[in-house]
């Protein structure tokens, strides 16, 4: 039937057939995601790591089901694909058009995982209780720029005799936090709305937000050679505006909210405004080029203290569970594990840097704990572990950074590296060092 | 950011700005369902009108925020591509590629859209209930597909001399009832425990499996343009043979779905579950040359009698109401009203088309009340009219029908127009004929 929908609208593929490959997808997505994160959390690990694990296995670097288009990768390396086209008996013209679109899809629905899960993370966070550990949050967010910056760039300089601008490029690398991986596993662990839980959480907020200007910062330098400062400037104030303007308008929107949920008697009349509003916001995320998934924390945020919020989470619940996995095991398909394969030569040398990047990416976010002041008894430790994995922004600069040319391959498997260590460190680390509170089902 | 990742991913366009055109067009689909379904509900009316009517309005025929590409339609024509491309400042190449990248992922939201409203219809029918009344639910149920089938098809043949496929195609638009608006209708009345109420509730099932069967038979017809006798009995042959199949392995998928949800502890232990098994179901429909909704329907039949029931329909409340808005808002938008315009010479005998469909639409279904046997002193008049309306399958009909050209843009119109005025008349007509026993939310 769609089949013939997709003739009329000027399609190459049958419409039918790439929803047939989307629904597959999701199959072996959502199989990935409960068979690793009910295993993960048997072992007493957060379901995350065996999300993550999961989406490595049925992804490129294993049993390739659920791989994306990029270089070197087509429909013929997608078994999925092959499964499909032999199921429905597709050209494999067509089943290249297919394999982009259900790619392009997926991808999407990807980010509408991670963006609905910043949306609840902030509608179980606490408005206040953030601003109370507001400098605190700055204070470890900055530190956990500046040190992995640093020490990362001037060790490659120095110790690795790298020119100066991959050795920038490496080291800018090392900044950001993962936001979607902490506040999840942090969620798991129950540790949310605890002190530590919430500086750290903060504090991936404000690393996230120069995370983005040190990539502009660095992208404009690698490109042109120099800063482009009114760029930059553009993108500093847009952050800055973006979230003062979202705490002062937060009651305006909240009553927003209100009114609508009050208003509406039909069918979905609590979660579709609340999500309107979040779409709304993470729309003014991306057109500030900053991330739709910082508006979609600053929704759940501002939403947090309506009294419809009970109702709200209890509604956003069985979207998120349907949503978010999709995202950590896209995240892991899309890892490449063959980079650690040391009969290639460019990642013996990677291997080594990667150590050192490894190294420094830990220690660098380590050390954040050591600058939280005034709050004695707190586990810094914890603080420090919680914003050590880099996850989807790390890869986002070695993609860059490979694409300009900028970093070497095995300056560029070195970064890769140290993202995948992080990433798949920090849960299990974070698990011993911040016992769970309570179970979360 | 993101922008950069797509120079590596060698995509033609920022990522972040398809993104936040998917968030964009969320954000007008969602507006337009709540603000169409709250008007249409005040009035009396099912709220799907309203999600219908708000499409429209957003659509190709009015205000073209929100709009598919096709022929003679392109970026440009978007308002909502105009307002992103201002917003991001892409460029006129760029913004054509995120207009068919936004359109590609919108379409296969839709699509999710109404796989899980068959899920959830599937999910609300019972089984056992439908077979206590399976012999009036089934007279009344062929005679209400039969009747306006042929009606309608001959009367086209004959009266209107329209070839035989689009005749054939616009009769078996005729043919399903809505189960969503006459179940929601009865419970609004009280009725839906009654004997009358439940033999509409049981046929209405019945009719919808009939309609979906008969919907890939006039599909594949449409497609090969002649009346293949033995593709059409292999498709009945398959559909039947699908759902009897399903049906018969039915105790299997249950207690593999129990468990399942029995064994996960972690997050969306049910749901996911009940999805995959769905999407699993979905895929074999389509992969066997029938419907994606077929196997969505089947599934939620099958997972009716378990003991998880009751959780499962809570948490696939919120789910349904973020996604089947999006199903009738699209096919809204999608629908061209504007060859109802009489100025134009062949818009008016989409007109007189249109009032014979209504006609035959609403006899058609009157008559299937004269069918009811055994029953001494049913309410036959409220049997039938409880049947009129046609809703979302009618739909489906009429953008298959459209997509394919196989309904001429004033035939299609006046499938529409039948499937407005049936769903707009139902609910007074039934609320006089079948007077309300207690108000129920």
């Amino acid at each position: 039937m769609v089949n013939l929908l997709a003739v009329a609208e000027g399609a190459a593929v049958d419409e039918s057939i790439v929803f047939a490959g989307v629904l597959l997808s999701l199959v072996m997505i959502y199989a990935a995601s409960k068979v690793g994160g009910e295993i993960s959390n048997r072992l007493g690990f957060p379901p995350v790591l065996g999300e993550l694990i999961g989406g490595v296995i049925i992804g490129i670097s294993a049993l390739k089901f659920v791989v994306f288009p990029g270089v070197g990768v087509s429909a013929p390396d997608s078994l999925l694909m092959q499964f499909l086209q032999f199921t429905v008996s597709a050209s494999p013209e067509a089943i290249g058009s297919i394999f982009r679109e259900d790619s392009q899809v997926i991808s999407i629905l990807s980010e509408l995982g991670v963006f609905i899960l910043l949306f609840e993370i902030g509608l179980e966070s606490n408005l206040s209780e953030l601003l109370k550990v507001g400098t605190q949050a700055v204070v470890v967010a900055t530190v956990g720029v500046v040190v992995p910056f640093a020490a990362g760039t001037l060790g490659l300089i120095y110790f690795f005799h790298l020119p100066v601008i991959p050795s920038v490029f490496a080291g800018a690398a090392l900044t950001a936090t993962s936001i979607g991986i902490t506040s999840r596993v942090l969620a798991e662990l129950g540790q949310l709305t605890t002190k530590e839980g919430q500086i750290i959480l903060g504090a991936a907020v404000v690393d996230d937000v120069l995370g983005i200007i040190v990539l502009a910062v660095v992208a404009s330098l690698a490109g042109t050679g120099q800063v482009d400062v009114k760029e930059v400037g553009l993108i500093i104030v847009s952050a800055v505006g973006f979230l003062l303007g979202v705490l002062f308008a937060g009651g305006l929107i909240n009553q927003a909210f209100l009114s609508m949920a009050g208003i509406f008697k039909t069918r979905g009349g609590i979660i579709v405004p609340a999500l309107v509003l979040a779409f709304i916001l993470g729309y003014l995320g991306a057109a500030l080029r900053l991330e739709a998934i910082l508006g979609a924390f600053a929704a759940g945020l501002v939403l947090d203290d309506t009294d419809k919020r009970e109702d709200l989470e209890k509604l956003l619940k069985p979207i998120a569970d349907i949503f978010v996995p999709i995202f950590f095991v896209v995240v892991g398909a899309k890892t490449d594990l063959n980079v650690l394969n040391p009969a290639i030569p460019e990642n013996r040398s990677g291997l080594i840097i990667a150590s050192f990047l490894i190294t420094v990416a830990i220690l660098g976010k380590v050390v954040t704990g050591l600058a939280v002041f005034g709050q004695p008894g707190i586990n810094r430790l914890a603080i420090g572990v919680g914003m050590i994995p880099r996850g989807e922004v790390g890869l986002v600069f070695a993609a860059v950074g490979n694409a300009s040319g900028t970093l070497s391959p095995s300056l560029n498997v070195a970064v890769i590296l140290m993202v995948i260590i992080t990433t798949f460190l920090a849960p299990p680390l974070l698990r011993f060092i911040f016992p769970p509170r309570s179970v979360e089902a």
